[in-house]
């Protein structure tokens, strides 16, 4: 088994109300396992389009995972149509029907027909318990072959693939061991990585991959070790991730899947220590996503968003002739919120950004991009000047990301 | 020409590295043109992979739109294996060269061997200039069926598209009309809003269909009106959309796809007044949407993001009695932030949410999911309770949308 096709059903996906982003995540499951995903195929809900789909998978590959077509209303046909294709009737599940009630009447409503007819499955296949829903998933086998039929509603799918699928999988290819390790990186860009790691890529083991997985301005380099025992992929990816962190260690922020702020959180936790912030053209961004890392009250104390220039003065209380002198986007103005932000939230730390987010505001000297970042703490004030791009909610977010990255240098350089 | 597939090319695609976004906005553009989507296949940058998926393509439809494989690396391989299907070669074509050599040159960079490599082209194609990248898209035709291959980067193909290949389907789907319009709805249920319009969707004339696009308590309520006369469905549709005023005035907020924070924005701008916001447990998202409106600061102020009781009392002024006394999440606290802030920020009005946004925090009588949201302004100050849900990012959202709502109805009831 190292081969497999997704096929997801829904008319939803075709007329493009519902982006498909089952697949993807799938496909990254089956291929971190090293199962290769040959193709990936969208249909509508009609049994003639299930049927085909399903008869072309089977000829291609070994293992097909069907996602959607299973709720409980008259458009969706994926259970009876693979009834049919597998030759096989529907039969009431009394392990299904116990717990669809029981999920039905836990929520105070009223079993109906539609909620009996979740617990009606095909008498041949394996129903595979959804606890994270109603609908149950079926695994079927044809000569050799396994075919999975799971909810489209991605929580569901998930669960399902987790408690079953992926488990049965790790079976199968039994013995073979498959490690990833993440690192994460800010500050740099993907071909200036690349130039800086050919030499470490030359060098890598043939049991590790690496893989470049940019999104916003975050880098992952993720290593995929592989091989028969499991100490030694272990032992030799290890040695990998202690020579990334000897190479490039300036842009080195953690490991797995952290993002800046928690480890901004993490970091500040750890010393007992606060931060706040005050933020212009981000506008609020940076308190948004600090505060979506849950615990972050514990270290996090607020933000003055000083749109205005009178609110940088009456709230922040900057001295008014500091902005008319310099400019509201300066080193002296951004220097001040940060001391001035320290200062009145009583607060270990303080970020503070301001810029010129676009689309207007530029001038030749300070274009559209020119964003000023500065962190204060009881050693003082450090600045940085950046030009980002030409695009609003680009510069927001750069200007955001770089903030957090700045106070993270500053804080671990302490 | 009414039915189409969709083909998208790329490793990427197959291991979840990409969600392929590209597919879904296509289909869209095609539905609403009136032309079905048969199937979305994804496969690998592999020659037989290619030429197998076009044609079991070509055999069911007379339309296939094919993205990605046509970068200037090596595993691009997109544009050779169709200039081999088509049984033609690959020529130089001056248009392009000379559009990628004014590109390359203009951000001050090397024309090098692969940017040359992209002007190839196949010499019975029809190319289609791509004004938003290096990559040509090109056009096919073989036996009454058309094939257009176009780049995977969403910003190339929607440009592409847009020039080239939606004009030349309206051109062939010739004559017939289609009209969407789009109703933007807040603070219902979809159940709900069904429920209200059943007899509206009874009586609706056949030439318009109504379709519910739910999207994170947004539900857009889009009407497709199609005929052969474009006065007569402009007409109908129009009496359709007038008809849905007079029925849920109280939910519908704007047409098109407008959001919450854009039609504040708009009234303010009408009315020539400003707003600030105070925050909790938003933690600076309500700003956030705010200020990712280019041309946001005429009519915004700022926000204090006062995630810390000494912020709420020590930056906006409020009475620490109140806190104490009625507690963080209370009405009259809420109240207080929004006065406060109104009267700090010196805005015409001033928006305040305080509430509980979990996983931990909550009480049985304030239970996780409490929040309280106000709109202070020269009138006096409206407060409202809510209980979302256990989720943290959800009540975040809600707080934040709801709250946009609420300044919403407080400026026009003015």
């Amino acid at each position: 088994m190292n081969s497999a096709e997704i096929i997801t059903i829904g008319d939803e996906l075709l007329i493009g109300q519902t982006v498909d982003t089952n697949s993807a995540w799938m496909g990254m499951q089956l291929s971190m396992r090293g199962i290769q995903v040959n193709r990936i195929v969208s249909i509508s809900d009609r049994r003639e389009e299930i049927i085909a789909a399903l008869d072309e998978s089977l000829r291609r590959v070994p293992l097909v995972l069907i996602t959607g077509g299973l709720g409980p209303t008259s458009d969706d046909i994926t259970k009876e149509t693979l009834a049919e294709y597998f030759g096989t009737k529907l039969v009431m599940s009394q392990e299904v029907l116990d717990e669809v009630t029981n999920r039905i009447t836990r929520r105070n409503l009223e079993m109906n027909e539609n909620n009996r007819r979740q617990a009606m499955v095909p008498e041949s296949c394996r129903v595979l318990a959804n606890h994270a829903g109603t609908a149950p998933a079926m695994l079927f086998e044809k000569e050799g072959r396994i075919i999975v039929s799971m909810p489209g509603v991605p929580s569901e799918m998930k669960h399902i693939m987790h408690e079953h699928v992926l488990p049965m999988i790790s079976s199968m290819t039994g013995g073979h061991t498959i490690i990833h390790r993440n690192i994460m990186t800010f500050g740099t860009f993907e071909a200036k990585l690349a130039e800086r790691l050919e030499g470490f890529e030359k060098e890598l083991p043939a049991m590790v991959k690496l893989a470049y997985l940019p999104s916003h301005g975050v880098i992952k380099l993720r290593l995929t070790g592989s091989g028969d025992d499991p100490e030694l992929v272990r032992r030799t990816e290890e040695e990998q991730v202690r020579k990334l962190y000897s190479i490039i260690p300036d842009v080195i922020y953690g490991e797995d899947e952290i993002t800046l702020e928690e480890i901004v959180g993490k970091l500040l936790l750890d010393n007992n220590q606060t931060v706040s912030t005050a933020e212009s053209c981000t506008g609020g961004k940076i308190a948004s996503m600090i505060t979506s890392v849950p615990g972050s009250s514990a270290w996090y104390r607020g933000s003055v968003v000083a749109y205005d220039n009178n609110i940088k003065a009456g709230v922040l209380g900057i001295d008014p002739g500091i902005i008319s002198r310099y400019g509201a986007v300066s080193e002296e103005t951004v220097r001040a919120m940060a001391e001035r932000m320290r200062s009145i939230a009583e607060t270990d730390y303080a970020v503070a950004v301001t810029g010129i987010a676009g689309p207007t505001g530029g001038t030749p000297e300070k274009p559209v991009g020119t964003v000023w970042i500065a962190v204060a703490s009881a050693a003082g004030v450090v600045a940085e000047k950046h030009l980002f791009a030409d695009d609003r909610q680009i510069n927001i977010f750069r200007s955001a990301t770089n903030a957090l990255n700045l106070l993270r240098k500053h804080i671990i350089s302490r």
